[in-house]
C-alpha cells in the first residue's frame, strides 16, 4: 500500500484527462485473496474504493473521487494457462492486454478484444469496461469473448465463475453483470478468455462511396460475400479530406463522399484474393462504389489505416471525441443533422465523422479556438440531445464512468435506470464499489 | 383467463414429461400493457405465476406447481419489424420459432437460433431459457443473438431494452440477467434479434475417426481453414452403430470409434467445393481422419443427420438423456469414464453418447428395461458426480428448471448461488415468479 509521497501523479485518473484527486492511498494486491482482504476490510470500514487498470479509460471510471482508495490491479498479472483443445486462455485480471495477445500468437490463436491502447490497458479493465475496438465485427466486444470470470464482491467473497464451456446454461449469468459495469458491482480478478484461429493472412481495400446508402449497402454485401470479414470503417468527406491533406497523401481523384476500409481475414485458400477482387469489381459494376483501392504491400494497409487513426486531429485545438452508436441506417442521417446543427452553432468549428459503421459506431471529433467549458457543455446538448431523439447510444464503446453519467439518461429509461440502482444495492450494500461512476451517487 | 374445466391438459408441464398439476388458472395476455397487469395483480395478491411459452422445455421449466396461475405468451405473437440496415428483427416473444425464421428467411436473413422443436416453441422461451442447438458454433447460443430484450418485472414495470445497436456500454446490461434465468425474474415480451447473411449453400460431410484425440484436432482444422463451420457434431461408436442398424445403413467398411459430421455455409463462390474437399483431403493424409463421405445429394444430408438425430433411440424403453458440458479437451476422458461407470452399475443397459463437441456439449443416452425411479437417481447420481470432478456443467443446454434443480451445486459453488438468490430477491422480493425453479424455494 502507497500513501503520501510515495502515490505517483498517473494515479489522479485515466485517459480521459478528467482525474483530479489523488487517491487517499494506491492498495496494490499481488493475488485474489489480497483484492478480496482489501475490499473486505474497506467494507467494514464504509471506505470508498476505486478499482485501476491500465489508466487508459475516456469516461473517467477510474479516476478517484476525494477520500477514494484506488485498488490498482497491475500486480495481479499473468497468464495462467492456454487451453489449445477448448480454445481458451486463463488470464489475471491486470494483465497487459498486449501481453495476452501475444501469448495467445505464440500457441497458434488470435485473442480478438483489441484495441488502440493495447500496450498499457489491461484485461481487467477491457472487460470491466467491456471494450470495443475495430474488430468488433467479426469476434464481438470484450463480452462477447468471456467464457469465464472471477470478481470479488464488496465485502470480499470471492465469486469464482472459470467456466470453460460454449454451452453452460446452470442459472443466472452472472459474468455479464460484471462485465461493462466499471468496478461498481465487483473488482473483476480472473477470466477465461475465448480464443480464435489465428488468421492467415489479411486483405485491405479503401473504397470510394458516393453516399450513405452505399455505405450500407456494400456493409450488406460484405457481410454476406466475405466470411472472414474483419474490419467496416467508414470516413465521412469532412474526416477524409481533413487527414489525408494532413499526411500529404492524394489516394483518389477526388475526395469522395465516403471512405471505406474494408479488410477480410484470411483461411490460407490460394483463390481468397481473387474473390476479394472479385468482390469489389462487382460493388463497382454495380455502382455501389465508385472506386476502390487494394493496398499491395503492407506499408499501403498502414498509410489507409493511418488516415482512419487521424493522429492527425490531436493537433487541433482542444479536441472533443464523441462514441455513440445509432441503427446502422440511421448514422447517415444523424451525422447530416448533427454536422449541420455543430457547424449552425459554430461555424467556424472542425466538425467530422468517422467510425465502425458495422458495429453501429460513430466517432465525431469537434475542435473550435478558444472553446471554454461552456463550449463543451454546449456542444454535449447538442450531440446527446440527437442521440436520444435518434434512439442511439450516448456510449458505444467507452463507458459511462463520471464523463457521460449526466447523460445516462438519453439513452436508458427510468425503470432502467431504477433496476441498474437496484442491482448496485443488492450487490454493494455500503456503495464502497467506485461509488459516484456510471450511476452517480445512490 | 381461463379456469378449471376450460384448461387444456396441455398445461400442465413441458416436453420433460415430469408435470403434474394443472394450474390454477391460465392467463392468456395479448398485450404487453396485458402482461403487465397480470403481474401487477398477481404481485398485490402474493400469487405465484409460472411463465408457459410453447411447452418444449426438457427442464420442467414451465411446469406448474400447487396453485400456479400459468401465464401463457402464445396471444403475444408477431414480428414487428425487419430493419434490413442494421440486420435485426424485432418480435413478441410468443412467436413461434419457426415463423420467425421464415419470416427472416423471406427477408433475406439468417435468424441463427435454431433447434428441433422449431414449430412448436416460442421465441420468448428460447430466450428465457438461453436455448442452444446445432448451429451454435457459428452464431453462439440464444443470448449471444440477442440485441434488445423488452421484460416485464414481478411488480408489472415494463423493462424496455430494445437496443439495435452492435456497441452500446451504458450501464448494466440488463438483457443477460432475463436471457437463461427461466422466468424467475421476468417474464421476457419483446426482443430485438440479430440476423445474419443467408448462406448461398453448404456442404455436408461424415467423418470416421479413430480417437477422441482425433476429433478434437479435426475441430481444430475445421476452425482454422473452414470459414463457414456451421455443425461439428461428434457420435461415439456406440450411437453411431445403434443408429446405422436400426436405420439399415452401412456407410463405412467398419464402424470407426468415432463419426463426426462436418458442415459449412457457403457464400457462393465456385472453389468452395474443391475447398472443403482439399480440407478432407489434407486431414485423410496426415492420418486426423480415416475415412470421409461428402453428402452428393439432400437425400444424402438428411441421411447422416437422421443418424445424429438418433430418432430409433426413441424406442428404447423409458430412455434417459441427458445434457451436460465440458472442457473440450476433457470430454473424450469423461465419456470413457462415465460409460464404464454407467456399464458397470447396469451391465444390461444401453449407454451411448454424442454431442455438439464445438460446443463443449456432450449428450448421454441411456436405457435399461425395467427402470424404476430410483434406477434414474442411480444414473443422475453417476453422471452428474463425474460432471462434478470434471469442472462441466450439469445443464449445457436445456436448463435447470426443476429437473436439475438438486444438481446445481455440482456445477455452481455457495458463493454463486447465494448472489443468485440475492438478485432473485432484488428482482422479485415477493418470490412470485415461477418460484422453486432454478434456484428452489427461497
Amino acid at each position: 500500500m502507497l500513501t503520501g509521497d510515495r502515490i505517483a501523479e498517473r494515479h489522479r485518473g485515466d485517459a480521459s484527462l478528467t482525474g483530479r484527486i489523488l487517491p487517499l492511498a494506491v492498495v496494490r494486491p499481488a493475488s485474489v485473496a489480497e483484492v478480496a482482504d482489501a475490499l473486505r476490510i474497506c467494507n467494514a470500514h464504509r471506505q470508498a474504493v476505486v478499482p485501476q487498470g491500465g489508466l487508459t479509460g475516456l469516461a473517467g471510471g477510474a479516476n478517484p473521487c476525494a477520500g477514494d482508495v484506488a485498488i490498482s490491479l497491475e500486480r495481479l498479472s499473468g497468464i495462467e494457462e492456454i487451453d489449445a483443445a477448448a480454445g481458451t486462455m486463463t488470464v489475471l485480471a491486470g494483465t497487459p492486454l498486449e501481453v495476452a495477445q501475444r501469448a495467445a500468437e505464440d500457441a497458434g490463436f488470435l485473442l480478438p478484444i483489441d484495441l488502440g491502447a493495447r500496450g498499457s490497458c489491461q484485461v481487467g479493465g477491457n472487460l470491466a469496461t467491456n471494450a470495443g475496438g475495430i474488430r468488433v465485427i467479426r469476434n464481438g466486444v470484450a463480452r462477447d469473448n468471456v467464457l469465464g470470470l472471477e470478481a470479488v464482491l464488496a465485502d470480499g467473497t470471492v465469486l469464482s465463475s472459470m467456466n470453460k464451456m460454449i454451452k453452460n446454461n446452470t442459472g443466472y449469468d452472472l459474468r455479464q453483470l460484471f462485465i461493462g459495469s466499471e468496478g461498481t458491482l465487483g473488482i473483476i480478478t480472473r477470466a477465461v478468455l475465448r480464443l480464435r484461429p489465428l488468421p492467415a493472412g489479411r486483405l485491405t481495400a479503401l473504397c470510394a462511396l458516393d453516399s450513405y446508402e452505399n455505405v450500407v449497402a456494400l456493409l450488406k454485401r460484405a457481410q454476406k460475400e466475405l466470411a472472414g470479414l474483419s474490419a467496416y470503417e467508414a470516413m465521412w468527406e469532412s474526416y477524409f479530406r481533413f487527414n489525408c491533406v494532413a499526411e500529404g497523401l492524394r489516394l483518389f481523384e477526388a475526395t469522395p463522399a465516403f471512405a471505406v476500409i474494408v479488410e477480410e481475414d484470411l483461411q490460407g485458400h490460394e483463390a481468397e484474393r481473387e474473390r476479394f477482387e472479385a468482390f469489389l469489381g462487382r460493388a463497382l459494376e454495380d455502382g455501389v462504389i465508385g472506386d476502390a483501392l487494394i493496398a499491395q504491400s503492407q506499408k499501403e494497409v498502414q498509410t489507409f489505416w493511418r488516415i482512419r487513426e487521424g493522429h492527425a486531429l490531436d493537433r487541433l485545438p482542444l479536441l472533443l471525441n464523441f462514441d455513440v452508436s445509432l441503427p446502422i441506417g440511421e448514422i447517415g442521417r444523424f451525422a447530416d443533422e448533427c454536422g449541420k446543427a455543430l457547424r449552425a452553432k459554430f461555424p467556424e468549428a472542425h466538425v467530422s465523422f468517422f467510425g465502425h459503421v458495422g458495429d453501429s459506431n460513430l466517432h465525431i471529433a469537434f475542435s473550435v479556438p478558444g472553446a471554454t467549458e461552456e463550449t463543451a457543455h454546449a456542444v454535449d446538448a447538442v450531440v446527446y440531445g440527437l442521440v436520444g431523439i435518434y434512439s442511439g447510444s450516448v456510449s458505444a464503446e467507452h463507458g459511462i464512468g463520471l464523463v457521460k453519467r449526466d447523460f445516462l439518461d438519453r439513452s436508458r429509461s427510468p425503470a432502467e435506470l431504477e433496476l441498474m440502482r437496484r442491482i448496485k444495492n443488492a450487490l454493494d450494500p455500503n456503495g464502497i464499489l467506485n461509488p459516484g461512476k456510471v450511476l452517480g451517487s445512490i
